[in-house]
This record gives C-alpha cells, sequence and structure tokens, in this order.
C-alpha cells in the first residue's frame, strides 16, 4: 500500500464514468497498492467498480453534482457538491496527492487555482503536457491555462518546464527554447527578449538555447518549449490536426486498392509501430504545474487507455517528488530576480 | 504577349541566381508571353537565362548588390541598388504588376510597404499562404508580417483572405474563421472578440464562422483562417514540422526491411499522389496582401519547381484583379464601420 492517495473524478469527460473506471483498471495494474479515491455518482460508479476486482481497494464518495463541459466556470465555482470539486477539494485537504479529471478544462483550472492555490512564488499556473519530436518526447508549456502572459510567467514556465521534464522524462538537463517567430535575437516581442535575457542569466542558463520557431517543436531542437497559453494552445492543436490529418489519407491509401491493401499488411508491424508512437493516447494528460498539489487534466474525448496514461502522469509527478523540485528551482531562480533588480520581481 | 510585366529578384534565396532562373523557365511554360523583368548579377544571370529558350524575351536588368538572409532591414532599406529593391521599384513606378523574390523576408516587407506602399484604407499589409486541409486548400494570414494586432487590423486580415480566397483558390462564399483557443463566444481576448462581432456585423457575416481552434486548420473548417502574425507564423511551421515529422517516420517504416520495401512498391501510386499533395512547394509563395502591388515571397530554400509555384501565385493575383476586390471590400467594409462607429475606424 503506498501512503498517498489519488482523487479521482468519476464523472468528467464524454464517456464517464465508464471509461474512467475502465481506465483505472489497467492503471491500478501498473500502480498496485495506489489507494484510488473515486468521487461520483454513487448509481453508476458501484456496478463499474464491482467489475473491476483490481479496484476492490478503490474507495467512492457520492456526488450528486456534475460540471458539465459548456457549464461556465463562475457557474462552477458555484457547484460545491460537483464530483470534481469534491476530488480536487481531498487534494487541498491533503487528503489526496493529486486529482485526475477529465472534465471541463477551465472549470479544472478554476477550481485548482481557487481551492489547491499556487505554489507560494509563481505568479500563474501553466498547463504543460508532452509530445513526440523527432529526437523522443517533448515538453511544451502553457497549453491554454494563460492566454497573456508577461516576461515573469515566460521565466516560471521556463523553470516548471525544466523540473517537469527532469520529474516525468527523467532528463538530467532538458535543454529549454522559448517559441518566437524567429531565432535570431532581435526577433518577436519585449516580453520574449526580456524572458531569454533573465533565463541567459539564470541558473538555466546552461539549459536555454535561446528562441526556436514552430518547426523545432516536431524536429525535437529543445526538450522543452516555453510559450504562452494562447500559442501554446494554437500550437499543440495545429500539429495534433496535422498528424490526424495524415492519418486519415494514409488510411485512404492504405484501402484505395487490393495491392495498396496488401502493401498495408507488409508494412503493418512498421506503421502499427508509429501509430502507436504518435497516438494521441500515449501523451495524454495535461498537467496544471504550479499548484500546491498535482492537478492532471485528462482529455474528455479519450478511451480507457488514455485515462490510465492519465493516471500515469499523475503517479510520476507524485511519486517523483515534482512539487519539491519547482520549490527549489524557485529559491535559485528568486534570489537570482532580487540580484538582478527585475522589474517583474519587483512588481510582483 | 500580355499587357504587363511581372519582376522577378534573381538573386534572392539559398541557391539563387539558379534556381530563379530555372523555376522561371517552367513557369513561363504555363503563362506564355508573360513579360519577365530579372534583376540581378549580369554576369551570373545571363549565362543561366541563355540555356532557356522559352525564357529569349525576358529582360535582365544589371544590379550590383544583394540582400543576404542575415542583412538587417534597416541596412537593406538603404540598400537602392540591391536586385530585391530595384525589382520592387519597378512595380512602385508601374513598369511591373508584381514581384517574385525568394530572399529575406523581413527586408521584402519592409522595402514593399516603404516602396511600393499600403493600399489606401488598409493599415498594415498581412502575409497570407494556402495550404492543404482534409476539406481541399485554405488560406491563412497572418503568417508574420504583424507580430501583433488590433482588432481592426484582424478585420482587415478577414476581408482580404476573402478576396485571396475568391482569387487564387476561385471560391465564390469562403467561409473565414478566427484562429482561437476556444470554439465558445467567450474565449480569447477583447480583440478577437471585439473582431468578431465587428465581422458578425459586416457583409461578410454570412462566411464568417465564428472562432475556430488550431486542429481546424488541417480538418479545413474554413477557407479561410485569420489569426494574429505571431500566432500564424507559429501555427504554419507547427503543422510544417508535423508533417516533415510523419514524412520522416514513414521513410523509415518503408524501409525497415524487404518486406516493407515491397510494401512501398504496392503503395507507390497513393503514396506518392500524398506526398505531392502535401509537398511543401506546392505551396510555395507567400502573399504580401494590402499593398499597391502584387508581392510574393517563395521560401528561400525551395527548389526550381517551388519557385515556379510562387511565380503562378503570383499570375493569379495580378490577372485575377486582387487588388480591385480589396477595394471594392474596403468601401463596403468601411461604410459599415462608419455607421457602427467602431473606435477602430475612428482611430484610423
Amino acid at each position: 500500500m503506498s501512503d498517498f492517495s489519488l482523487a479521482v473524478d468519476a464523472m468528467g469527460g464524454d464517456a464517464a464514468p465508464d471509461i474512467v473506471v475502465s481506465g483505472l483498471a489497467i492503471a491500478a495494474e501498473r500502480h498496485p497498492g495506489t489507494n484510488f479515491l473515486l468521487f461520483g455518482d454513487e448509481a453508476r460508479v458501484a456496478p463499474l467498480l464491482a467489475r473491476h476486482k483490481r479496484l476492490a481497494g478503490a474507495e467512492l464518495r457520492h456526488t450528486t453534482e456534475v460540471i458539465g463541459n459548456d457549464t461556465k466556470v463562475a457557474a462552477a465555482l458555484r457547484m460545491r457538491q460537483a464530483s470534481m470539486r469534491l476530488a480536487i477539494d481531498a487534494v487541498a485537504r491533503g487528503e489526496a496527492a493529486g486529482v485526475v479529471s477529465a472534465g471541463n478544462t477551465g472549470a479544472l483550472l478554476a477550481l485548482s487555482k481557487v481551492v489547491i492555490k499556487t505554489l507560494p512564488g509563481i505568479d500563474r499556473p501553466a498547463m504543460a503536457a508532452i509530445g513526440p519530436s523527432a529526437r523522443g518526447d517533448i515538453v511544451m508549456l502553457d497549453l491554454g491555462a494563460n492566454v497573456a502572459c508577461d516576461t515573469r510567467n515566460l521565466v516560471e514556465f521556463a523553470l516548471m518546464g525544466d523540473v517537469f521534464a527532469r520529474t516525468v522524462l527523467g532528463l538530467t538537463a532538458p535543454t529549454i527554447g522559448l517559441l518566437n517567430v524567429g531565432s535570431e535575437e532581435m526577433k518577436g516581442d519585449e516580453t520574449l527578449r526580456d524572458a531569454a535575457e533573465t533565463l541567459r542569466a539564470s541558473h538555466l542558463a546552461r539549459q536555454f538555447q535561446g528562441f526556436v520557431e514552430g518547426h523545432d517543436i516536431a524536429a525535437g531542437t529543445t526538450d522543452v518549449v516555453v510559450t504562452d497559453g494562447f500559442t501554446g494552445n494554437v500550437a499543440l492543436k495545429t500539429g495534433e490536426g496535422a498528424l490526424r490529418l495524415v492519418g486519415q489519407l494514409l488510411r485512404q491509401v492504405f484501402s484505395a486498392s487490393i495491392a495498396s491493401r496488401l502493401a498495408y499488411l507488409l508494412a503493418r508491424p512498421g506503421l502499427t509501430r508509429l501509430r502507436e508512437w504518435l497516438d494521441p493516447r500515449r501523451y495524454n494528460g495535461a498537467v496544471m504545474l504550479g499548484l500546491n498539489g498535482v492537478v492532471v487534466k485528462s482529455h474528455g474525448g479519450t478511451d480507457a487507455e488514455g485515462f490510465a496514461h492519465a493516471v500515469d502522469v499523475a503517479m510520476d509527478m507524485v511519486t517523483h517528488g515534482f512539487n519539491e523540485g519547482i520549490r527549489e528551482g524557485l529559491v535559485r531562480i528568486g534570489t537570482l530576480e532580487t540580484g538582478h533588480g527585475s522589474a517583474d520581481a519587483a512588481a510582483s
């Protein structure tokens, strides 16, 4: 039995609670002995739980409200009996080390900030995720928590991205790039140039590779790509969309004729590996970094495999001490900013 | 013989003047009788021209300076004998209807604005290009001419994107989307919401589909995707990067074993069509919209086929009266803005 619990919003997501419970059963095999604390409608969740022996030890707490995908954030904040809210409350109370939800992203982010609260020293939490690149998995943030960012936010994202890449990807000195419209030093706006300057003078100086461009994401030029939430959200979805388009087109190619169907059979091992490698489910689980607890958002439309992966990410964050890493990094960045006399530090 | 000339910067691009002249020869076959006016180093360009019978009627003007990819914009503006500058001068003088260059993007944009000048009524020119989607070719703008945009800029981009899609894609009523981090009306910042409101009240109201997200680009949800130059540049390069990654991975899959090589041979017709369809050369030629003349930027690293395509785009713009379309659209948007009493119109 592990010494911590993981809270799960059983009602969040397009096919909840079914895929949530099935996904949890898959994850439970990989993380035996974990205490899962589910929040959801007992009448619907209990029968699903009963189907999985591996979830025999899971605790279910009955909830009466569900925050829908269309629920406005202001309304969600008032729904104190919602499954998502009560799962988050468990983290805030210290009863659970983290929470996983496939529900409404905006509500999850807002509730987490209000209830779990931001880590001391962090101005704004950010959403991060792992994705595929030519040189291996990379981390990108922010993916939409903050549509507008200042210099301090970008520097904090770099710091959190560094710790995240160490914790979840197991890298010892991840390289970091700031997403821009050109790699020349004079490109982009003042916020980006100031953030680059601050990072060059920080303890991350050796890892910081300066500006990177859109094509550097899939090329894997740096292990961590830092950007504001608007650009990061668009870039993530644009890349996913491009991959999906090629997938559709390849399916058409391989079903066009008898020869091409035979070709598919011959190339199947490699094509299957490629599809698995690019499988969005393998990258499911966006993490809200910078909170007093681990918050993982699963894609709302994922299946059980995808949800299980989001649980894996939460487990990695908890067991590898992500937040302790952030606190250490903040001390180092904090010292620097004070010595540097930066306007951002002064304004905070 | 056509009644207009096209100016060509023979010295711009990584492999200039070779690929410029070879590309022009390919384009000349598709556009017989066009007057090409080349600007470049006579000693290098004349022997290349002599190789192509189809370019026998092309005129070459000797130039002594070349704006390099690393040349700063301020320095480029002072190089009055540069091939790019003199090609642009020819458009400003009315000697050429348009110009094609594979040179320094920033310099081309700045010189075009200063020398050719912005169309009356347009606040800022934008860079647009055509790309592939699941539902056919789409137009995206701005791709990097303006890293920060206000409401008026976005509305003008929508107007120019509409005319561009009619002119170059031949659509009669292209649908238009504003790129955002969510499709809900309250998403994004005030600039985006105001732009959406203005478009809903404009002559483009029927074509305007509201907000679209990153994945809508490759899905082809709308024919025109409007965004600021920072986001557009990142999205374009992210999408290209994702496609390039899949291309690399597929090459690995099909060369991994004898079976997979055989598979490639069997599926080759379909795979070749797919590759050709996604070929960046087929989409080469970013257009600077909103100037008193047609300015097309070819990718600096393209080959002769790609450069020829950029020439095709310039020819389309000139022969289909792109700028006349913009003027008509501006009259309609202008009337609306005055009636609407918009702050943007008042500030202009």
